[in-house]
């Protein structure tokens, strides 16, 4: 789909961001000049999605480097250092973060025989093309996915893999959109996503924008659907997959996986390489970021729970290997066992 | 447990009702004084929960007798039928609102032979008994129901079957207070219940102002609690129980019995006799309401969707009966096979 904006954009030696904190009802772009700004706009969802979040950490190296007042290699490499850390510290379920801290640390590393200057430059090059690899990879995480959907399926979808989640295109909508592409007439139902409501704000804005059709639900509605026959197929994405296949995505996702299941729906997971953890065994294993708990306590600024009743907000679930029908990636569709296809791609 | 509040009171020679649509941030009593205030107050869910609906419409017709200014019985009897026609039309899906409405009509049918102003009293006698009966039932029920669970259990509920949703001690919300009143500690999970929010509005509030433990969740999070062996337990209310045992009860229970039938969790239905319909062969036959999308596209006034976004709202789903470990009545504790035990029961 041709995309009339951009989640993450490199211009006039600034990092743009779309604020995701407040679409669907305004559409602005925000400057983000240092790595502790960069930093902040992970850990409070102005950007978020997996692989948006390894793009924009990436950028946030480049700007760490070229902020940087070191007049030596190993200098410079300490300053590159901290601001891994301090990126690497903003959020802990999805792994591209490190995926894509790592990638820049391994550049910095790599090209120690270049003036510093053009090691920068290096760097911010590196950046550049990792946003631009990520949307090359979801295209072809599309391709691949959009021969699992048939025309005239009506597609579930949870939180926002999409263009929005990503450099562009997306992984879950990557795959929809794909086959749009291929002249398949898709209709995408979006679970709003409590408590953030990607869903209802981010997936259908931007459905709604490449004119795909999109109808809403609250999240507790799938089973329903499911069971009157109007969801014919699952596509999510996912922030970290174990080497055993577990999935861990956003909270709910379990719950439609069950869902899926329960109706014999297949239970898709489009997710680029860089999502896969081989060090983490198990799901069990992927760390699960509890978030504020005014996420689901507040409403804009509205309460909807009483005073002093607590609240749980895990932002992720994992979902166990036998719930998923296939993986699909930039280099094809994995089906299980999972740890096998898995192990097959890393060596 | 004593509650320090009236959900539905006759002061006055007026009906009270506390407005749960600001709870929990304001507490508020409003008077409904004509069958159209009634019929709005059911419509627009100042009231709901099918025991206390039903109430509110007996009360309505107690109204209609009240302002009637008929002088013979057939014209009085006129009027008591247009005002159950107009309470009747106003929810599809509780059957609690026949069934009041029906014994207020029988009511009004067998006392024929007193004065107008006799059976005007007669039919106000009637609504408080049924108010007061239902009071009554939950105290059955909860006293049947508490014998299931056990002391340091943790119960998931969904939407608010509580004192909110009867004229007092609730369904589901009853099986819990009788439990901790006979001494177990319980610990609620709140489902916060889009699109309406009565968990995290009704639900977390009754529960708290009643020093019972509660913690609010969105919808999506059940299955990942579960599987975390947090829960065990889930007890619902319904709206109506098909004859075969199949539940209707609001958007996302079904959800929730699919993904305990998935975790081994119990899943118990606390309903009273009157929710049971015995002309309603299948859930598949019972009319589920469809909502005003707003509700799903809005939240305090603030657009969650972007403009031109289709949304469903159907208000309630259907739970099969393999699904329910018992339905509990005043009667007692019900097992399968569903369409035995309720044959029975009206029989």
């Amino acid at each position: 789909m041709s995309l009339n904006f951009n989640t993450i954009e490199w211009k006039d030696n600034q990092l743009y961001l779309i604020d995701q904190r407040i679409l669907p009802q305004r559409e602005e772009y925000i400057s983000f000049n240092t790595v502790s700004e960069v930093a902040f706009a992970i850990k409070d969802m102005v950007v978020r999605g997996a692989p948006a979040i390894g793009v924009t950490a990436a950028f946030g190296i480049a700007i760490a480097a070229r902020d940087s007042a070191a007049t030596d290699y190993e200098t410079f490499k300490q300053d590159i250092g901290s601001a891994c850390e301090e990126l690497f510290a903003t959020r802990p379920t999805a792994i591209n973060l490190k995926w894509g801290l790592d990638r820049m640390k391994a550049v910095c590393e790599a090209n120690q025989e270049l003036l510093l200057p053009e090691l920068k430059a290096r760097l911010l090059k590196e950046a550049q093309d990792i946003l631009d690899e990520d949307i090359a990879t979801n295209r072809q995480i599309g391709a691949h996915g959009a021969t699992l959907l048939e025309s005239n399926q009506t597609v579930l979808t949870h939180c926002n893999a999409g263009a929005l989640a990503t450099a562009g295109h997306g992984t879950a909508l990557g795959v929809i959109y794909s086959a749009v592409e291929a002249g398949k007439n898709i209709n995408v139902l979006a679970d709003e996503t409590r408590p953030f409501l990607q869903g209802a704000r981010l997936t259908a804005w931007e459905l709604n924008k490449n004119e795909v059709p999109v109808k809403v639900i609250t999240d507790n509605m799938a089973g329903h659907l499911m069971k009157l026959g109007k969801i014919q197929a699952v596509v999510v994405g996912s922030d970290r997959i174990a080497a055993n296949g577990d999935v861990a995505n956003k909270i709910g996702t379990y719950n439609v996986a069950i869902l899926a299941k329960a109706h014999n729906i297949p239970f898709y997971v489009a997710a680029p390489v860089s999502t896969i953890d081989p060090e983490t065994a198990h799901g069990d294993d992927i760390p699960i970021e509890e978030r504020p708990h005014e996420e689901v306590t507040n409403f804009f600024q509205q309460a909807t729970t009483p005073k002093g009743v607590a609240v749980h907000n895990p932002a992720f679930d994992v979902t166990p290997n036998n719930l998923v029908s296939a993986i699909i990636t930039e280099r094809g569709i994995m089906r299980a066992p999972y740890g096998e296809a898995i192990a097959k791609l890393f060596n």
